[in-house]
């Protein structure tokens, strides 16, 4: 079966820590392994440019990770995830999470099914993600496969609002209690506000 | 849990097309899709180096891939695949194939577990592959979360000896007989021998 190429959709986001920026870093803390330099802004860059860009002059640094296809959603979760979540950008949401999460050696050692069964059956991954929709709004992006020096395998960007901090305060705190969480070598927390 | 920083294990390949290599061109046949200029010889560099190089001078073309963790297989298969399988690098493999494949849009907007089945309970790839274990030795590449306009989504190289071809033959047959190889849209054959 031939089909067109698909429209280019861009899937590649830069993250980048200065001193100025569209969203202002509130919050920042480092849970597990090495820290980030504290920054004052994140801006966040689209663009579907070749992956691995030096740092911007001025920056402090950069993160930088691309939307994938799904790796463990099954058809009936997903098809409720869309009925209930919003996408990115709603006039409201002016607070906003960037965490970057990095995943030990034994995970990755994982094959498919022993990875799912730790995400859903022990840890309810998917389940927990569910039940803050559609007030916490998502994108996760994956950098282990888009540059193998990243610093960090995941990188999601959450976006809320004001009101529903403490939402998001319980939404991490399931997810750091469960046993998916003993894999994480790495997560720093860094809590924003829109200028 | 932490754990140290693994020791950086090379997960980054690059196929460069050119004049000369140790890999000679016997045979190229596009399955599906746009060809790729004719080349003479084939090298595979390797290297944890950044992503998306520049084509070298004198080359024709080059692809990239990555190394990853497991997509499909399962543990008891990985017990199977580990027990059956050797390395790339035997001296009696004279013989490589290098089959750089991209899938469709259709492929990708489905969930892991619609993937799985194509991928497995209908189509029967990893057990096809096990068929052929250990004459024909393979690495999978990924290119797709390594580069946004990758031409590709994998490459697979193959290596066998000259005694092998024709078991080769059959196991790309039977897999491009199967109903995962309707989502594949670009597919193109090479075949190479060691000089």
């Amino acid at each position: 079966m031939t089909s067109p190429t698909p429209t280019p959709v861009n899937r590649l986001f830069r993250f980048i820590a200065s001193d100025t920026g569209l969203w202002q870093v509130t919050k920042a803390q480092c849970l597990v392994g090495e820290s980030l330099p504290a920054a004052t802004a994140i801006s966040v860059v689209a663009g579907n440019i070749q992956a691995v860009q030096e740092v911007p002059a001025g920056a402090m640094w950069q993160l930088q990770g691309i939307t994938s296809n799904e790796r463990y959603v099954q058809r009936a979760e997903k098809t409720e995830l869309v009925a209930k979540q919003e996408g990115l950008g709603r006039a409201d949401s002016s607070c906003a999470a960037i965490i970057p999460v990095r995943k030990n050696a034994a995970w990755w050692a994982m094959t498919q099914d022993e990875r799912r069964e730790v995400l859903e059956a022990q840890s309810h991954h998917i389940a927990i993600g569910m039940r803050y929709l559609p007030a916490i709004a998502r994108r996760l992006h994956h950098c282990r496969d888009l540059d193998p020096n990243a610093p960090f395998d995941f990188i999601t960007w959450f976006e809320f609002a004001p009101q529903d901090t403490t939402l998001f305060d319980d939404l991490v705190s399931a997810l750091r209690a469960t046993p998916e969480w003993t894999f994480v070598d790495r997560e720093i927390d860094i809590r924003l506000s829109r200028a």
